[in-house]
Formats: structure tokens, sequence, C-alpha cells
């Protein structure tokens, strides 16, 4: 349920916060109700990256109250054809987003009940005198939209019309692969502030096939299957267990085993980046 | 009319985000009134770039509610002779900012009803041991007496003493010129996150004297009337249109016709900057 | 006293905003209560810089109300021995952060009257299937323990057990010297976003010496006893007082001396940082 007596946005897009479209868009919010309290969780996710936003999305969801309105935007296809939507998670969360890949690693993990395309004839900004332009949805439609919905001037049937959850856009994640003394899987994103690198790969699974803090695994990387990193690295419940500098594989904020470099940059020295074509191989001694 | 029982502040500034000087204007404003919502516009602005502030302001101001209270500090001339002054647009919005040029795109948009130099002896910050500093009027002054006006603390008319709207400081910005084949103008702005490039020529003039969206457009871009550019450009209605990575020609956000790249970064690709010196001519072909 | 009734959260971490674990704490605070108003100081901390993390939070303190709850995390030694504390300043804030230093410029200039260890046994995250991971204290020990605290669920003492505040963890800051004709002592700190610097050494103790705006001083910097820099600059209450580009010393925005180019970077230009090793030495002509 959207709690509509105390109405908050959640918002992620690609925008950035060097100039005053967000703010824009935070108006038409504001212009809607009053009341609605703003949340950004982030604008500087890179520009045209639906990858990225599938992942920042899901990363983020579970630890928000149920019911909560989310406007996730990155729309390199703003203007042509791919649908406007708000898409009602299995435990109760609501995503306005374009249906563009961005749902993905949510519908894997959440599960999607419900989708719904923005009805464009009732639910889009008109007035400001830029009904013309087809270059901001996230101001003119998902935000205006989202707004109308978290504040309860529409109810989630008053979007417009459901479309069946098994046609939404879903990128191609690989799944992991877990065996015996090991694990395979892939880059799946970075941290772009301290530079760590987090594989698809469960920490939990790995546990359970006996895998320990303290012992050292075998670390192998390729990108389209042309090794770029072999090293022998500690697994560690946490940084300060490895020496300054050092890299290190640990358990993330979201148990997915991952790479880091003690108060050091792992992306950045090693020069690994991420996405389908980043596989990595994990080897017990 | 200001919403006092529900305050809000807008902020927008060259301030920055990376330390803590931000957070001490939004203590202040916390320690006038509780209840004050503080929005962030933005605090990236370029440093100490006027003419930037005077844009932006302008781009996110339509679409706030009526009675909104902006705080806009781009302030090189902090602590010398330049009024503080908090002005009310035509249609209502009030906008704290030192009187430095920063309204001149409101004030040619919206038009200035009224403008208030802040009466420091009153509505200036006292105690907290800076009362002796000059390099701080966004904490001290601007964000402070913004607080005490979007909360009722004080009424318009206790801001200071009126003066003429006519003395407000403009800077100059060259008119578009429209010919019956084409524009001229300038490349006002650009958007520093995308790296599109915003011209100051109406989408609408031009699509008024015949030009349509899936033509050619000659456009051709000089600094200090050099030529920098000369390109034959499919004049769009959204990025999806042209190929991706291909440069094109659209109707922005606050429909001027605008340069972008599909999904990449025209004012990177091509070098051009912006400003009064970067001329632009779009012809039919 | 906490103002239970109108909760709020202040927090400064070197998290980034380029993605979404800043989302995630905050989804986490209005989890714990949806009233919870959540400030952004600042999450572009240098990371894992104690040193600036403690400066930049005795900068903001002064200017909330007394009563406001900080999160203030920087915390290379996340999941290893350090204590996670709440601490109550003299003048009544209360700051959760890893006692690591980050208290060191506030039990300075404020005094800390009272300081308490997280119980994490009941003042931390649980379920959301993240509860074996020991990477984010942020989000499962800080904000979460923050939240119920400035929502008035735990009262102060129900954070944990009392230990002593001269146990504190505190950096090593040396204290300026003054003399009749002059001053030694360090760069503090930087601004990132002018590329000013900020010296330790207080402009009210340099005025009393018959220091005044308008005299040339000799300033020498040195880093590890190395001399890097010897200028001879106005001493001036405000930038403008200068020719714009031109190096200057002013009184800044903490009522210390600090230096400055006039619309330009000073620490850019002359490639100073900041810290203990860098020392600055002021003299009357």
């Amino acid at each position: 349920m959207i709690n509509t007596a105390e109405p908050m946005l959640v918002f992620m897009t690609d925008f950035g916060t060097r100039e005053t479209s967000v703010a824009a868009m935070h108006g038409v919010v504001k212009s809607v109700d009053r009341r609605i309290e703003i949340i950004e969780a982030t604008h500087e996710l890179p520009p045209f990256d639906i990858w990225t936003a599938s992942f920042r999305l899901n990363q983020m969801l579970r630890f928000w109250p149920e019911g909560t309105v989310f406007v996730a935007v990155v729309d390199p296809g703003v203007g042509t054809f791919r649908r406007a939507c708000v898409a009602r998670t299995a435990d109760g969360y609501y995503i306005t987003t374009p249906d563009n890949g961005s749902l993905t690693h949510v519908w894997k993990e959440h599960g999607i009940a419900e989708v719904r395309e923005i009805d464009e004839t009732v639910n889009r900004l008109r007035g400001r005198d830029t009904e013309e332009t087809s270059v901001f949805h996230g101001r003119d439609l998902f935000g205006f939209c989202a707004a109308k919905l978290a504040s309860g001037k529409i109810t989630y049937e008053e979007v417009g019309p459901a479309y069946d959850p098994g046609k939404i856009v879903l990128l191609d994640i690989p799944a992991p692969v877990y065996e015996d003394q090991g694990a395979q899987g892939i880059i799946e994103i970075d941290d772009p502030n301290f530079g760590n690198l987090f594989t698809n790969i469960s920490a939990r699974e790995l546990l359970k096939r006996g895998f320990h803090y303290g012992e050292t695994v075998h670390v192998e990387i390729f990108q389209n299957e042309q090794k770029k990193l072999d090293l022998h690295l500690p697994f560690v419940a946490a940084f300060g267990m490895a020496a300054k500098g050092e890299p290190l594989l640990y358990n993330n904020e979201l148990m997915h085993v991952s790479l880091a470099c003690a108060q050091g940059n792992f992306a950045g020295r090693y020069k690994i980046g991420f996405g389908r074509d980043w596989k990595v191989k994990l080897s017990r001694e």
C-alpha cells in the first residue's frame, strides 16, 4: 500500500546535478502536491547505461518501506517507441520507469506482480509552454505521473492500462555457476567511489561449499574470454583484515563475493571493468 | 503568495558539495525554523559564472509552485559593493540573490515586479562567532534572510527597502535573428552531463518558418567570428531518431533548438563552448 | 534535547553519490520512522580521510539547532576493532560515528560531555538478508541506530553503555603559535571547490596583534620542513579587494586566516596540500 498520507518519491536518474533540469522535475512534483517528500537516490548513473540502472534500483529497493514509489529514469530511447510504465513488485514497491531493461534485476530478485503503461493523455504534464518537446519525460511524464500516484491523486489502476509482465523488456544476465571447489560468474558492477568490484557470485554459496574467511582464493578475470588478471587473494570479512593497499576478496553489502584493495582502488589499479563481458573464476587453492 | 504554512526553500549555488559549508548554510535555515523544507537545485554551478547562474535559475523557475522562495548565490563580489536583494517576479516567485547579473534571464522571461535590498542590520545572522567574516553571505545573509521570509518570520516588505527594478544589474544577452530560410543566435548554455548544447533560437519560430522534423539543416558555429564547425544535421524530435553516436539538431526541453549526439557528447566531440562569443547560424538546405 | 517530534538526521560520509548505497542507508532510516527528515551534509569526503571528516563535522556543527543528531561515517576500519559510538557534545549535539579520530575537532572546539558505544545486539539492522555482511555499518549500524535515537524509539541511554570520553580516539592536531609580528600554524584543510586553503591560525589573534586589512603579509609554506612557497600577499576582508586572479590572504568563514586567488584556485595554482605536514608561517613586512 502506498502511504499517500505521507507521500514520498525516490528518484534515480542519469541526469546529473550540475544544472537545474532535476530541479525542474522536482518543481513539477511539488506543483502536483507540496507535501511530497523528494529523496534523491542518485542522479549520477553513467549516462545511457541501462544495465547499471537496473542493478542500482535492485541494490536499494529492499531497504525501503513497502509501498515506496520510485522514479528510475535512464532513457536513451526517450520520445521513440518504448513503453513508459509503473511496475508493482511482488513485495509491494512501485517503480516508474521506461520499460527498456531497467527492471531486469528487480524482476529477477523481487518479481513483478503487475505493470501498467502510463496513459499520456491524462498523466502527462500540460502547460508551462513545453508541451511540444519530447526529450524530457523524467519531468513531463515519469515525475509527474509518479507524483500523482504517490500523493493519491490517482490510483495505481489510473496510471493506465495493464499489460503482461511477461512482456517487460529484460536484459540478458548470465547466472553464476557453482562447482565443488569454486564458482564462475561475472563482474556485475563497480563501486565507482571506492573502486570495489561486485561479482554476481553469492558469498553464502561459497561458504556452503567450504570456503572460509582467512583462506586464499585463486581469482581469474577475463574480458571477452581473454585473461586480464590472475591473483591469489585472501578471502576476508572486512577490509581491515588486509594490509593497507592490498587486494582482497570479501563478502559485500549484498552478500556477493567482491574485490577490493584495502583503502585503495581495485578497479583503477588493475583496470578491470564490469558487465556481461567480464567473467570471473574463483577456485580454492 | 508565499506558503508559510509549509515553508520551502530552493537553493542554487556554486559552492560545491564536497565539504560542509552548504550544510552550515542549511543548519542556519533549520535554526530559523525547523519546518523549512530544503530543496537542492544544484550546488555545482561553474565557480563565479554569473551567466550560467542566470540561465539555470530561469531554466527551472516556471516549474515550481507560485510563491516559491529561491536562494541563488554565485557571488564573486561577496563582501564588496553589490546589492544583496530579494526580487519578486511578475508571476510571483521570490529570488534571494546578489544583484550582479544573476537575474538577467528571469528578468527577460518572467519580469521583475519588485526588488528589495536586504537590510543587514536585521536580516543577517548574528552570533556563532563568525560575525566579522565577509566571505560567506550564502550562509550569513541570503540563506538566513530567505529562511525568515519563507517561514513568515518577516514579510516581503521587511526584507529591506525597495529599489527601482530598472536598476537591477543585467548581462547583455544578444537576441536571436530569424530569417526566411534560417536563424542566427548564440550557443547559450551547455548540458554538462550529456554534452548537449542549447542555442537561444526558438524551435517554434523555425517550425513556423517551414522547418520540419526530418529535414537536414546546415549548422555553422563561430567563436569570435571564426568558424569552428560546419555540419549538415538532421532536425529531429527525439535523440533516438538518429543512429547512435550521430550528431543531430533537436527541440530541447525549453523549446529551443539544440545540438546533441545520440547517446554521445556533442560539446566534447566538437570542442564547442557557450556564451556571447559562440554564434550559431542555421540555414535550410 | 533531541526534537523527536520533528525528527531529523544530518549525514556526512565518504560513500559518494554515484550509486545507491547511500539510498539503501536512507531506506533503512525511513523504515525506522517515515517522519525522519534526511539532510545530506556531504557524501563526497575524500575516501578513508578521517582528518577531513573530523574537520568537516566541526565546520558545520555550530550552525545547527541544539539537539541535532548527526551521522558521520568515514570508516576504513569497518568490521574490525574500533568502537561504534554516539557522542553527546557539551552544547547538546549528538554524533553517531566510528570512534576513530573523527571526533577530534569537535572534541577540541565543542567538548564531549558523554559517549556511548552502540549496542549491536539491539541497535543493528536485522533481516533484509544482509545480516552476515560486515562492510556497511553506515547502513546497518550507524544509520539504523541514529534513526531510532532521532525519532525517540530509543533514549540516548539505550544506545548502549557509556564509556570514558577521555578514551575517545583523537588525532594529533598541532596548535598554532602566535608571535608579536606573526604566527605559525598548518594548512589545516582545503576548499575543494574553490581551491582556497584554510590555516589553523585565528584571524582575531592576528588582528589583536596589530595586523590590519590592507597590509601586505609575508607568507611561507613548508611541506615536511621544505619550503614550497614564499609570497607577499595582501591581507583582505573579501576576495573582491584583490584583482581577478591575484593571490591573497583573508579571514575565512570560520574566522581563520586563509589563502585564495580572487576568482581563481590557489591550491591548484601553487600545488599546495593540507594536513599536519604542511606548515605555514605568517610575518608582518
